[in-house]
């Protein structure tokens, strides 16, 4: 059936956004159009501000309206310890555990199946930052899938090379997870990685 | 941790969709960054036009950009037919069913928890549309829940009385439904309402 065709319009616009199938689509489209007409207004402002006022910083890659952000702005921060991650959006998941070093994101998709050459990948900016700062260890925070395996190892590989120590992050049982029902190269990260009790 | 205030407040903003959690909510905004600036302009855009043009239509309540709506103004339709139902959204999902008979939309929230009066349910256009129209049978299709039979067996009782023909939406299993996890009533009112096979 032919829907109104602004309303049709929104379902479609709405329908690009991640997770979001027709079904969800038309239920939120439905759900604005019964919105006081300010909230709606103000909703998609709120779209138009942040696409245009936040950028990834320029230090460290995170999404801020101010350069520098705030955490490269936070002199209370460890600034021997820098933490890369892939994707700006590590970082507030990171930020959450109450690691206060400093940050590095890629922001770059890295995807195997994509044929992407790792050599794309730009690490000058990291080197600039290495040089610049005295960093102590690099800590390699990529997601444990076979993508972030073989960034781990390429990075490791190049860092290690300029004498730097690196480290990554530990596989294991996630908390409150179920040993039961653990993948076994978990389980056999997790009896690998094994830490002494007392 | 603080996040940039305009990602911070687009996230607020999606959180006050349905179903849109602070995770989901979180992810959208990230998304909404990502994207070209023209169109996260469009997405706002589109939530503007769609709440600013889009109206529930004055003669069945269906929502349109015109008036009278695409369904008002079909001459094909069967205009002996009336199906009430409780939202405009209902009349989406009926025209996927090929009902070809006009509708009427109370378009007005009724819960029996919110201690919602009946009589506040204004229905004065229905009259008139019943008075103006020669309609031979009114449908009533509302949620089969209790506010849907609440609301059912008001608006039979009153339309009755006024001499027109009240039927409603049949209750049983839901086609690919499974009888084993049928609910007592379902399956009480598919017994009650079984039909001759031959």
């Amino acid at each position: 059936m032919r829907l109104a065709r602004p309303l049709e319009n929104l379902i479609d616009r709405l329908q690009k956004l991640p997770g979001i199938g027709p079904k969800t689509a038309q239920r939120l489209a439905l759900f604005i159009l019964k919105m006081p007409v300010d909230e709606a207004r103000q909703l998609a402002q709120s779209i138009i501000v942040a696409r245009e006022k936040v950028f990834p910083c320029p230090h460290c890659g995170f999404l801020t309206d101010e350069n520098p952000c705030l955490i490269c702005r936070d002199t209370s921060r460890d600034r021997s310890l820098l933490c890369v991650v892939a994707d700006s959006s590590d970082i507030i998941a990171l930020e959450r555990s109450g690691y206060r070093g400093q940050y590095y994101a890629l922001n770059r998709g890295f995807n195997l199946m994509d044929d992407i050459d790792l050599g794309d990948i730009n690490l000058q900016p990291l080197q600039q930052l290495l040089a610049r700062e005295k960093i102590n260890e690099v800590i390699l925070a990529f997601n444990p899938d076979m993508d972030g395996e073989v960034l781990s190892r390429y990075m490791a590989v190049s860092l290690h090379r300029q004498g730097i120590k690196v480290t990554r992050l530990a596989h294991g049982l996630p908390v409150g997870g179920d040993i039961e029902f653990a993948d076994e190269i978990t389980l056999r990260m997790a009896i690998e990685g094994r830490k002494e009790c007392i």
